[in-house]
């Protein structure tokens, strides 16, 4: 516990001076006032998470992390449980959607096992994936807790363990995801923190049936019932309906915003556990930036409550980090607009009529 | 007229037998069906369109078009048209918007002199610019018409030699446009074409005021009754009320099509570019890829006319090929995908549950 309160504590505010010196040198760039629109404005928010008015943004990270779901038992995915790790396989050979996106944009894809239901210890032990292993998977939410509250601090602690670790050699951070069944938890957390109704934040995860989803949506409604999480209370709503993969991508967001650098949130369940950090830590929202706009119904409804505008809409729903690795590329199309492009009187141009 | 005959008879339907290759593995990939959805999309288009059903886009050349126009001298833009050719020598020099973006996803950037009022043969003869200058700028089309049909022809063929010239080097084309003044004949070109209403696809351009604006719809609605371009007639529309540049764009695009390369369509004049080149040749759309929403009131018409939906909506509205470039990322992960993800069988993942 000491770890996350000291980490909130450090969370600082964006640096306001580094923000109004890359504002300035926009405005002067030699086009119509702020012609590249969101870029622009992106530019800005870097500038000022990172402190810097011409911020660095090469060194990329995806980190990408696993976990099972006691709740998939009660039949909420169409997967089995076992392509959660299966999957992690996949990407630590290089065959899976985040490996191939990463890879164009010159991103690391780092894999944590956060609670894989699988032996995934020969990876770890080969160097090709962290392991943080709270257990072999949570417990089945609706027929108790998925995890203590003792859990759920783990789980947070070492996401933010994972991202003091990687900051030294990273600019940018992405979030990506891996578990069979994690939209459930992930719709109970949005249910939850925004007070959104379960059936309004429940889509087809995988790509189930109208009637596979109200399936799920009564197994939310049961484990909500059940549990009685308190929507005050971000530790206790993650110990009673979230998974080990959401905590730790709750505590990655903390410890990145804690060291000043961006995280590119990406997906329903990346942006479940944006929630909990929001929840946790409020100025930690100052660093995160929402990479896309999923498919997966619920997405907009968690956006919404953190007040995030995603960079795109590409009718995507995969997870692993695909949205996060996609938008590293606007990212840092801003600050090349910011750094590269020049002045009006660095270019002798002509400025606009008043 | 004969070049442009030529080139339209020679634009091929796309290749079924590759689209249908790529739709087959896109289905296989190691993730939920269709998980990526507008990329997966985007995968297969590209197969149909080249032909080869692992299409290759990594050779990007974006073809920035320059131009003035007559029309500027009513009072349509904030921007003194010596802003036109101080804008092509910041191209040359690497210091646009354009030239920050295409460097970030590895294009080259080509740029075209189609009839700015500057003399820029310095930069000809140094082979920093392709010169195909039809006249020192278009005369006003709020007093007659923009250009005669033999110079509307000349834009156009001017176009498709740029592109067969540049073919053998390119694996996708990008669109790019600079003209102060080129966002009034783009909206009457819309108008025209699409048939709306003059207010309706009328913008602030580089930014002008509310009554600034209301002049230019006049301006627009002015040249629209004084010249009376023909629907049906693209060369008839280009001639009375165009540009220079978006004749030369309309014209790449037809030169790309029938070369089966991808264009993707930058903003709103080479949206009014692309609505020629498929009144001239509607099969010509299917090689067009929306590259973004521009802020331009306009280009939503516009490209609702083509049915096209573009992959970026990012509040920009510089033009040059800016969206362009930055949604070559997007098609080049949309080949990522298709060439780089494993299947279920080669990774060994197991499938969802009939």
């Amino acid at each position: 516990m000491q770890l996350l309160e000291a980490t909130i504590s450090k969370i600082p505010a964006p640096d306001a001076a580094a923000r109004a010196t890359a504002h300035a040198r926009l405005e002067r760039l030699t086009m119509p006032y702020w012609a590249l629109g969101r870029l622009m404005d992106l530019a800005e928010d870097l500038a000022g998470m990172t402190g810097c008015p011409l911020p660095a943004v090469q060194r990329k990270t995806i980190v990408t992390m696993a976990g099972d779901h006691g709740v998939a038992a009660e039949g909420v995915s169409n997967y089995p449980p076992e392509v959660t790790p299966q999957m992690v396989h996949n990407f630590v050979h290089g065959g899976a959607g985040i490996n191939a996106l990463s890879r164009l944009v010159g991103a690391r894809v780092v894999v944590v096992d956060m609670g894989v239901a699988g032996d995934l210890s020969a990876l770890h032990k080969a160097g090709k994936i962290i392991s943080k292993r709270i257990g072999p998977g949570t417990a089945n939410m609706a027929r108790g807790p998925a995890m203590t509250r003792a859990e759920a601090v783990r789980c947070i602690e070492a996401g933010i363990d994972v991202a003091q670790q990687l900051a030294p050699c990273t600019d940018v951070f992405g979030t990506g995801d891996m578990g069979i069944g994690n939209t459930t938890p992930s719709s109970a957390i949005v249910a939850v923190l925004t007070g959104a109704d379960v059936e309004q934040v429940t889509g087809r995860g995988t790509g189930i049936s109208d009637a596979q989803r109200q399936h799920k949506v009564e197994v939310i409604r049961k484990a909500l019932a059940l549990n009685k999480p308190d929507p005050k209370d971000a530790l206790d709503v993650l110990a009673k309906v979230g998974g080990f993969e959401i905590g730790g991508l709750a505590g990655l967001i903390l410890g990145a915003a804690a060291q000043r650098k961006p995280v590119l949130v990406d997906g329903f369940i990346s942006t479940a556990a944006a929630l909990l950090a929001c929840v946790l830590a409020p100025q930690s929202a100052a660093y995160m930036i929402a990479a896309h706009r999923s498919v997966e119904q619920g997405h907009r409804t968690a956006l919404e409550f953190l007040h995030k505008e995603p960079l795109l809409d590409l009718n995507m729903r995969l997870g692993e980090g695909t949205g996060a690795a996609l938008a590293m590329n606007l990212v840092e199309a801003a600050v090349r607009v910011l750094t590269e492009v020049a002045t009006f009187e660095e270019a002798a141009v002509s400025e606009a009529k008043q």
